[in-house]
């Protein structure tokens, strides 16, 4: 019996090998993360099937590359040659929302969008909300910590996560965590495992943490003649309230929302700051309002009706949608100390002018964390060539200024090569050392986050040729 | 020239052999977890000098014990036959308090309460408040993950801990995180560290996040005739607002605690519960005194008055000290999950009525963390064998309702039997692989927290005979 006839036979219709599905399973948002050629794509039911899968996989030294919804833009999910994409669209059950306990226990595959509305529902909420949450997985937004609007003042996905269980590469299965607030026994596995990116096990079961839901927020738009007086506003915000959320959007980014969406956006400032409040009854609006006038803005608008704040914050949920419209987008997502905000933005403008490439750039102001978005012509070479250095150079610059090379999207395929660049290699030996200890055989999604493991020098990003066929 | 003449030549006057000092750094404040005797104590004064002594013990295979303030109550510090105690003590310096980045750079010695103080003054807050921390180290926080009173609505330790610089078992220097509120590139190693109880690496700078000082607190103090009716008024305070401040203390602990300072307290009920709130101007007051009545409070009583909140706070902060007043204190450390609260109080009850012994417990109600504080006669050997049993019957119970053997005061050397139990084998076998992975010659606190390496039946805790001379 095949290695395939095999694995047919643990998974039955969860194993699907039928080209025109598994070719749709190459990549993830990262579509310029060129994927290998999977073997199969494996759709497992329930934590049993993943251990056989794992199982499998080791008897037979076959990558498996786990992904959730496919929404990554970093390349974590991009497949590898000859491996088994382990899809977990078919584990996206919510096994449970304790009111009681206020945490809900769920499948990776649960849409992050869905998990909200449950626990809307119960009069609870999910805070995690990364631009994707209406399509991105759970277990996906746990791969890779992803962040969101809200993480200024409600933290990131990691925040929520109190305990996992997790298939290893062996095919055991491990708990982390549980169900306390408090848990300090033992070295931090969920917190490893969280971003891990699928690198370290298969996660098949999230406990996250809820809230109460916040109070109805107060919005206010401000606009600016210069990105750095956007930076210092935010600045002086950061240092006087508790802001909900806290967006800037340079011009770039606002004229490409404005072609799409005609919402009377001022195309002619330099930056335009989108803040929330959500703490009633109290003088968060005002002193926001102070902030940005003391930092020389040119017009501020507030609002406490929130359908209206809805409204002022579409010009920033539109921004990645308008920009796609001008051509294929590179996301960036780097991050840097509070202070070095301003500097960063006059960075990004240096590159804009050398690489001549267009970036239109949104950014998580409060966290510092930037979205400079890289748009070119995927059929100009030159073109793809310079967004790939502008790219690049976003991340070299937010390492000079002290920061990361990213935020809240991961590593993935395509920013490995810049990990050692921020963490040394000293720490990068590290890492590789506890990759093995969790997966000595390298089957987990080899290749990504810290890289092919010294002395190999293949790219797992190579696609290589279609398995008994012609690559498209 | 012997490995110790070697040492001396490399840390000057940083190292101490005189038996009468290094004695009193066999154990930290879990003087039950008795502490073999160390070969010296180095005091380095750089990360440098924390390097050299690394490379020392790795060429010598001797065991590196690192060291706080020596505030711990699960054993973590308590030295090993033969090792060399660490003691930051000599890296004590705020490094840095960045106003812009509201963040703070620290040693690890660096006494908690100083950088409390340091911050306020410059308009910041460090909110991480166990209640040792006026004489706590801040390396010795990041070590056990140490909680506190405010964590219920301001997280622990680790959630203040941006980054970390680090040095590892063969002398290499690492850093973790940085300067950035968010970061994904790579394993949290930052995470990973914290709350590793120094059996990974001997941390030698801690980058800090500091917030905006909270505005006044008003308080609530509030009587019940049951335990189980406080647990109630817990869960309904917890669905209503965030609270700042959410603890329970029960007959036993609020007995002592009268007894000895004499603060007016109601000595019949069977618990007092205090909540703070500091949000101002919202109704969070009026919100929780209707949870406690609605739970059957048989008093309630509020003030807006923050010195009047302390006074009111004062019988919580006592506890300890009243309770030690009256014997050898054994402080447990369990958490469950909150709706369990009212269940893990009843078991408690039984286990006292069962074992014979006195246990006050206080608790950091509103995250499921209880203090069963156990009273003994350390001169009656009977007592003693029931206080452990007592000890060890609330980890059963508190594992029993789906909780933790330790909420925030780590697993050292009392609760490392306990570990396999909470975490399984296979988890187990994990964590001795990582640990493996950071520390392949087992130098780093050999024996805390995941316990001696597998074949190994010697117990590092065991005192032995202290080196050339008779032990006390």
């Amino acid at each position: 019996m095949s290695p395939l006839d095999e694995l047919v036979g643990l998974l039955g219709d969860g194993l699907v090998t039928d080209r025109d599905v598994t070719d749709g399973y190459r990549h993830d948002k990262a579509i310029w993360a060129v994927g290998g050629w999977p073997l199969a794509v494996a759709r497992p039911s329930s934590t049993a099937e993943v251990q056989e899968l794992a199982r499998w996989a080791a008897r037979h030294g076959v990558a498996l590359v786990p992904r959730g919804a496919g929404t990554g833009v970093a390349g974590g999910a991009t497949a590898i040659h000859g491996c088994v994409v382990v899809s977990f669209e078919r584990m996206s059950r919510i096994l449970a929302i304790d009111e009681a306990a206020m945490l809900a226990v769920v499948q990776p595959g649960v849409i992050n969008g869905d998990l909200k509305a449950a626990a809307r529902e119960r009069g609870l909420w999910y805070p995690p909300d990364p631009s994707s949450y209406a399509m991105s997985s759970i277990g996906g937004n746990v791969a890779t910590n992803a962040g969101g609007l809200c993480c200024v003042k409600y933290g990131v996905t990691a925040d929520y996560v109190l305990g996992l269980e997790a298939v290893l590469a062996d095919g055991t299965v491990i708990r982390t965590g549980g169900r306390s607030r408090k848990d300090v026994a033992g070295y931090d596995l969920t917190r490893l495992l969280v971003g891990s990116e699928g690198t370290l096990a298969l996660v098949t079961e999230i406990t996250l943490r809820l809230r109460r839901p916040p109070p109805p927020s107060a919005t206010l738009v401000a606009t600016f003649g210069s990105l750095e007086a956007s930076g210092r506003a935010v600045a002086a915000i950061v240092r006087s309230v508790d802001a909900s959320l806290l967006e800037i959007m340079d011009r770039t980014a606002v004229r490409a929302v404005e072609a799409h969406a005609r919402l009377e956006l001022d195309t002619e400032a330099a930056a335009m700051l989108i803040a929330q409040s959500d703490a009633p009854g109290s003088a968060e609006l005002g002193r926001m309002q102070e902030a940005c006038e003391g930092a020389g803005a040119t017009m501020v608008l507030t609002t406490e009706d929130e359908s209206e704040g809805q409204m002022l914050l579409m010009a920033r949920r539109l921004a990645l949608t308008a920009l796609e419209r001008l051509g294929t987008v590179l996301v960036d997502d780097v991050a840097v100390p509070l202070p070095q905000l301003p500097e960063m933005f006059r960075r990004i403008d240096a590159i804009v002018a050398e690489s001549e490439t267009m970036v239109g750039t949104v950014a998580h102001a409060g966290d510092g964390n930037l979205h400079p978005l890289v748009v070119f012509d995927r059929n100009d070479a030159a073109a793809e060539a310079r967004a790939v250095a502008a790219f690049e150079a976003v991340m070299a610059q937010a390492l000079e200024l002290g920061g990361t090379i990213t935020g809240e999207h991961g590593v993935g395929t395509l920013k490995c090569a810049f990990l050692a660049r921020q963490v040394g290699a000293a720490s990068l030996a590290l890492q590789r050392r506890i990759k093995a200890a969790f997966d000595p055989g390298g089957i987990l999604n080899p290749g990504k986050v810290i890289g092919p493991p010294p002395g190999n020098p293949g790219n797992p990003g190579n696609p290589g040729k279609r398995p008994g066929g012609d690559p498209t």
